[in-house]
């Protein structure tokens, strides 16, 4: 088990990983989609066809949060990873079959000059299926504390 | 039933609204924390009464995936909703009990200059509760296609 990292542990550039994949399966991408995506290309394989993405593709935001499934195990922040903030690019779309990884790199790391305690981490995730193609790129900020002094 | 939207038919300036709204249930705040953000403060409400959000809060994750749900409805896109990328931010985190309702604002609006059939549409999403209070701003970028001419 890794230890939990707080802002004094963390230097630009550093890169963290997840060993484990996801396997996205057409079930999860059409009961993800019914519930939150409702859309043809991504709840209805046959219609999806005939769309923009020529077969069942995943909701952007199944891809997001399988992403952050990933980034969870792989990123282990002392508070846990709070979010202000997200940006977010979709190359190319998720499909079935896909077996999703993802790496970490931290890219700023800010200081709060007002509150001495804690800072604003950005990191980006690349997600890629097993083909090494980009399904998405996630720049976060998120809030990190320094390791209590007591 | 509204007719579908094409890029001729929006404008800058534009609003679109849904009159539903989500209520967003503990139950459904865990069970999908469980699957994809795997936080305490996101699936433990005891234990999250010590963290950062003093209580059980909601993944942001979810919170977008409740606000495409709104915005699919809301939205009639002809093609449907085929998104590039989208900035999230997250002022406050979406609890229990939260009835989420969107408006979307056409932000701007960019013809193709190689592909004269199609544009990038650029629209902001507020996401509030019932109280007014902003849970989630996104502002996404989608591929629309000028109405057929046949």
């Amino acid at each position: 088990m890794i230890n939990k990292l707080y802002l004094d542990d963390l230097t630009i550039g550093d890169i963290f990983v997840n060993n484990d994949s996801y396997e996205v399966t057409e079930e999860e991408i059409i009961a993800f989609a019914k519930q939150y995506d409702p859309q043809v290309f991504h709840t209805d394989p046959e219609k999806a066809k005939e769309t923009f993405f020529n077969g069942l593709a995943s909701s952007g935001w199944l891809t997001a949060a399988i992403s952050m499934h990933l980034t969870a195990k792989a990123f282990p922040i002392a508070e846990g990873l709070i979010g202000a903030n997200a940006d977010l690019k979709w190359p190319s779309a998720t499909r079935v079959g896909d077996e999703l990884t993802i790496d970490i790199t931290i890219v700023d790391i800010v200081p709060s000059k007002s509150k001495p305690q804690q800072g604003i981490v950005t990191y980006e995730t690349v997600t890629k299926n097993q083909h090494q193609e980009i399904r998405q790129i996630c720049r976060a900020n998120i809030l990190v504390f320094r390791r209590p002094t007591e």
